[in-house]
């Protein structure tokens, strides 16, 4: 958006299963917090599996171009049990996260008062992780020979540059100097990858340089797993591959109150395209439209959004908010209407 | 171990840090709890960090040869902070595990009474993981151009054949199979990475179709990780790719009363090659020497180890004395050498 016109272009992707009713109350909260004087224009995109089962499209080039012309994209969930598994993730997730050079898969964790997690003694969780969005494995580099044959060879190839890789481990020690315990952690398994693995261990020592003030680490993947129940209060920012990044960032979503309350961004840093904010959650079809699912997620998901485009302070008070709502929630069960009503009324008082 | 000679000869590498103290406890409950009759035979090897930087050597084609003549290997741990990150892990772990072709490295997990999980409630977990040990991106595929220049280019290649794919699932059926519950899991990540991906899947189900009996289902790597920590109880058997194998063995580790408990065997199923076994911690250089390390990790891998070559009922006395050890052992703090004494005073009687 840009200051001037005050207009804030949002491009809504409600998708499939939970994510329309989810989306609705992410809407309903930012059109409370939006200062007057921003306008907000949505545009719904009907992407997903019934758009994929209608004409076998996931995203085509004039949807492409189409989704260029917002400020930033605001998604539900994706995917369907109707559809194969993969059609939709590469057809449209990933697409759109390499199209719009996403390298910045930004991904909170943090553990609320008031939200339960499956380790003992409620620890204090309050991390970061910045996934690189681009690169590793998730290039859809490989191929098979004598595919279904007992001689099948299937190939994947994690691709790894020092411009993808300096570009995010920038991006992750700017916003661990950000924070107050200025901590930055690599995650990788160098013993083991080790071409890609030096790679990342060179460039984050190098950028390291640049960030005097930021204490830094690094730990296997493996290992990270295990202080993540074990310790997960010794993390404050994360750097990693995309890959490593899929995987500890559900368990960080895990052991911080679940899914339910997990937010995520794929940035664009420097907004040559719009940015794609989304609940980590995924399209649950086992509770679509019973009012069951928790706006939550998608709400702090609105909150990346906003921040990404300069709204902090409306980005504070959205995070307050569900903070607060979660910490009074107690055993009420609320529709997801109800919760997203109860956060627009926190969010506007 | 030919059941006729009645001489079982193990090759003991005790390695690093921990290595030496928790290979001694394993030693010695191997000899309390074998028959009268069978003859123990060890040979020590000094591979690691002292032979590594005295020679630069980590194993030789001639260490080779000596190992092959054995029955099988115990192994402590190997790797110390002097030694750069990936030296000895390439040069002796995984050289192993590749010459000797242990595709099937078997990691049970199973939370025994007495013992603590980071988790609440105290779930019950008792789950064997079945990782496949010699290919995926373990393969040492990969290199880089333009390295340490702004153009690096670092790749990594996960190689996956139907032929090794084959071999690991269908262990895994079997392991499954002559469990009560008889269930397989199958962790992978389908859905982004396609080609490897289709080639794990399309075997799993061609081979389940010779399992009948055996319940099936398939999970991404990424929820896998949420499993483990908010319902462990649903995982009986699991086969998996090395490296998220190597992933999520840890955070099972963790889960299931942490890497002091937890064993490991890397296995050649038809025995062409001797089988290692070794606890799954590390040297843990911090504590080494101080007779702080807990040996039942080790304890528990003479047990798979007893198991592989023939010896159910050993192994069996094993874990149940390791399990009545720690059931028992309450707040009371002993060292090494005592939990080991312990142990072997239970096996024997
Ligand atoms: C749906 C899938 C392609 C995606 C990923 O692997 O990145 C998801 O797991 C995520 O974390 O956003
Ligand atoms: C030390 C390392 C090479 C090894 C692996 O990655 O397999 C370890 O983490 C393990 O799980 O045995």
């Amino acid at each position: 958006m840009s200051a001037s016109s005050r207009i804030l272009s949002l491009a809504v992707i409600p998708g499939d299963g939970i994510g329309p009713e989810v989306v609705a109350q992410g809407l309903k909260v930012l059109n409370a917090v939006l200062p007057q004087d921003v306008k907000l224009e949505t545009k719904e995109f009907d992407f997903g599996a019934k758009r994929y089962h209608a004409t076998g499209e996931t995203l085509t080039d004039a949807d492409v171009e189409a989704l260029k012309q917002h400020d930033a994209i605001l998604l539900g969930a994706i995917g369907d049990p109707s559809v194969p598994s993969g059609v939709l993730e590469r057809g449209f997730l990933l697409k759109l996260r390499f199209l719009f050079d996403h390298h910045v898969n930004l991904r909170p964790s943090k553990l609320l008062p008031g939200v339960s997690t499956p380790l003992k003694g409620q620890p204090e969780i309050d991390f970061i992780v910045v996934r690189e969005g681009t690169e590793g494995p998730y290039t859809g580099n490989g191929g098979s020979i004598r595919t279904g044959t007992p001689h099948e060879v299937a190939t994947e190839v994690s691709v790894n540059t020092a411009f993808g890789v300096e570009r995010v481990v920038r991006d992750a020690f700017a916003r661990a100097q950000a924070r107050p315990r200025k901590k930055l952690t690599l995650v990788h398994k160098n013993n083991v990858l080790a071409y890609a693995g030096h790679l990342w261990t060179n460039v984050f020592n190098k950028v390291a340089k640049e960030f005097p003030d930021v204490t830094t680490d690094y730990i296997h993947v493996d290992a990270a797993t295990i202080y993540l129940v074990t310790d997960p209060g010794r993390f404050d920012v994360i750097v990693t591959d995309n890959l490593f990044g899929d995987i500890i960032t559900d368990l960080a979503a895990a052991v911080s109150g679940g899914i339910g309350v997990a937010a995520s961004g794929n940035i664009n840093p420097g907004r040559e395209f719009p940015s794609m904010f989304e609940p980590v959650h995924g399209s649950a079809p086992d509770i679509a439209g019973q009012g069951k699912a928790d706006p939550s997620a998608t709400v702090l998901s609105v909150a990346l959004l906003l921040r990404h485009l300069g709204h902090e302070d409306e980005a504070a008070r959205i995070e307050a908010a569900v903070s607060a709502d979660l910490a009074e929630r107690g055993d009420t069960v609320r529709t997801t209407e109800q919760i997203g009503d109860a956060l627009a009324v926190r969010v506007a008082g």
